[in-house]
């Protein structure tokens, strides 16, 4: 199999100032085109560095993608330090990417400085793709018969900007593709909620153990979307040969699973309810608004989305939402009581078909009835009112997004199984 | 200087499917400890990978710090890597972390399963920090005179999820200061919000210019809590000359300058109103809840919050918030005259002192009057209703988050200013 390593260059990312984007792009594409990425490193601006990690890259995969640090020094130490271990003689000017600097500058109202040309010098090792989303051309480096590796292998050298390295991948992926016969990767992705990972790992066992040796099941679990299940599958197994070992792995999950791709609890509600013509409100208190929040990142949701009240304090429950002050007393105002008087209060202020509701503790204190955690979640919809209790041990921060989250899968559940009615 | 790698295990970080922010966060608690990062590194599920660049990473540097592959399910291989790293003889049960994963499982209504349990087994070769964040526990691996590296080292395993894994961090820079000597690094923070980094860089240039060598500037940006500016010093400079150095930056800064230390405007806002009996309430469309949100993640935010009303349909403009239909029909839906209606709306309905709103079109698209990525704020309070209007070009779910900020920031300099009225 052909294989990759991925390195970026520069300090401001190994003191935490700069969050490396650019690795997980490029892994991305070269994964989707058969190549196994082995490692991703991140090294400080200094020739030596430079210099030992491609050596040591080079031997052990036969691609390595480099992008400089978004530093402005970068630049100056990355290209004479891949000079050096290409074994150059020397720097040409590529005249394809000096008209294309001359170009952009000329398109920002500026005059190409000295500075800005000298980017189109290039050792004469490389070969240059001309980069027309930047003034830094993109430099391939062969190493067919280099003793220092005992294989075939390249390295591409992209600028470090994100805009201007990832608007290079393709080039890079053809260019790589016309080097080396690639083998086929395929992986699918299957979104499940309610369930903890080691439950689930229990569940479908069975299943994972029966699996042909060729795929390979990892499970990525997060908060907010549940717990992520990822299919792959080497070597040349078929789409169709994936797809029926996830046909089969369906029934097992059962309601558990709620999409079949990447994707959010947010994103499979508006899947259940556009073009339908039913609509949706929420009523939040410990949420404080994250449920609105979360389903108003989808694209199109204010086709189906009407609003909601957050009502933190008592007075907006009874103002607004029309929760009695007698059910609070009663009940405590974290209680099955106060969520269903909640969702049903949002219901008949907004006239949406579904509303879902929230009241819980979710900092480091509850009440005498209910202890620090608890979440109560209420659904309305034409088929009645139902609530459900939830507990969580994360600090407010994390417990505010578990319960939306788990209120927000009520809510899909409900419409699941009312929405023919 | 002491020195440090960091490593995460994961093959869904070199396929690209998950972003690697461990690494970070993990590289600056160790520059602001005084440690210098060398490298990070990501690697594959795989006992051999591991093996060897962890040896690798012992070599070159005193402290190396892996997270990931420490799950409960099959995929996982760190644990007998480690074991077969450091000579280990065997695997026992810490008892202390044992107890903690029966607690969790137990908080979330579970029962331990055996391989819940099993994550308490670990190396006798190592020393255990626990971990209350999760189920899997910290394990630190000294290797004090161990022929293989050449000098004294460690290594710490921390879990892979993020929020079990930073949580770790504050265990971890307590433990590596009692094993090294640490270089003193004094780290100062201060918050600006409501000016371009670009910008800022010019407006406070003579200030930055005359700082001492000692001192080292850093801007960091964030769409949601404004340009952060690090101040650091090195060398044993006072933490009375970093002060002052600050305090000579605060008049440059004015208005823009919102927090002395790590914070967010939200944190600010509840600075300003916490213990006065002032209160604040929301009327949210384009931001749809997500104002409400930020407000709510401030711990203690119920002393002051008293709710919010998103109204993402018209009709819950009008009847909830009492928009004129008139206003909207004349004003179109984004605008300062449906901003400033929906804030007093909220004020009203509410009896807060204050009230924040938005109106906007977050999206990729807009209409006759105002353009996409428009967005009207309006803040209500004892001396009157202010709007104002702002526009941003990044796409709904980056735009959401810009509206939001530029709304509490607004929503900040109108209580600063009135508090006193």
């Amino acid at each position: 199999m052909t294989t990759a390593t991925i390195c970026t260059i520069g300090d401001e990312i190994l003191i935490g100032q700069i969050l490396d984007t650019n690795s997980r792009a490029i892994a991305t594409a070269l994964g989707e085109s058969g190549v196994k990425v082995l490692s991703m490193v991140s090294i400080a601006d200094d020739s030596e560095s430079i210099i030992s990690t491609m050596e040591d890259s080079l031997r052990k995969s036969d691609i390595v993608v480099v992008t400089g640090g978004l530093g402005p020094t970068a630049d100056d130490i990355t290209k004479p330090a891949l000079a050096r271990l290409s074994l150059s003689k020397g720097f040409v000017e590529n005249l394809e990417q000096k008209e294309i600097i001359k170009d952009i500058l000329h398109s920002r109202g500026l005059d190409a400085l000295e500075r800005n040309l000298s980017q189109a010098m290039v050792p004469d090792t490389c070969q240059v793709i001309p980069n027309r989303k930047g003034t830094a051309p993109i430099m391939v480096f062969p190493f067919e018969k280099d003793s220092r590796f005992g294989h075939k292998c390249v390295l591409y050298s992209l600028p470090g900007v994100p805009y201007e390295a990832l608007g290079a991948l393709d080039d890079i992926v053809k260019d790589l593709k016309s080097r080396f016969a690639l083998d086929s990767i395929i992986h699918k992705t299957i979104m499940t909620y309610g369930i903890a990972e080691s439950s689930l790992a229990e569940l479908i066992r069975p299943w994972e153990e029966a699996l042909p040796k060729e795929m390979h099941l990892a499970y990525l679990p997060n908060p907010i979307t549940g717990v992520r299940l990822r299919l792959s599958a080497y070597g040349g197994v078929s789409e169709a040969e994936i797809e029926s070992q996830i046909e089969s792995l369906r029934p097992i999950l059962g309601e558990y699973l709620y999409a079949d791709s990447d994707s959010s609890l947010q994103e499979a509600i508006g899947k259940l309810l556009r073009g339908t013509g039913m609509t949706l409100s929420a009523a939040e208190s410990c949420t404080g608004g994250m449920i609105s929040h979360l389903l108003t990142t989808v694209s199109g949701s204010s086709e189906y989305y009407l609003g909601s009240v957050t009502s933190y304090a008592e007075a907006i429950k009874e103002k607004v939402l029309g929760v009695e002050e007698g059910i609070i007393a009663e009940n405590g105002i974290v209680s099955s009581a106060v969520a269903a008087a909640m969702a049903e209060g949002a219901r008949a202020l907004t006239g949406s078909t579904f509303a879902v509701s929230t009241t819980g503790w979710a900092d480091a204190y509850g009440d005498s009835r209910e202890p620090a955690g608890t979440l109560w979640v209420g659904v309305s919809g034409p088929s009645g009112t139902i609530t459900r209790r939830f507990n969580y041990h994360s600090g407010r921060v994390i417990n505010i997004e578990r319960f939306a989250a788990s209120a927000l899968n009520e809510l899909r559940k409900y419409i699941l199984n009312n929405r023919g009615k």
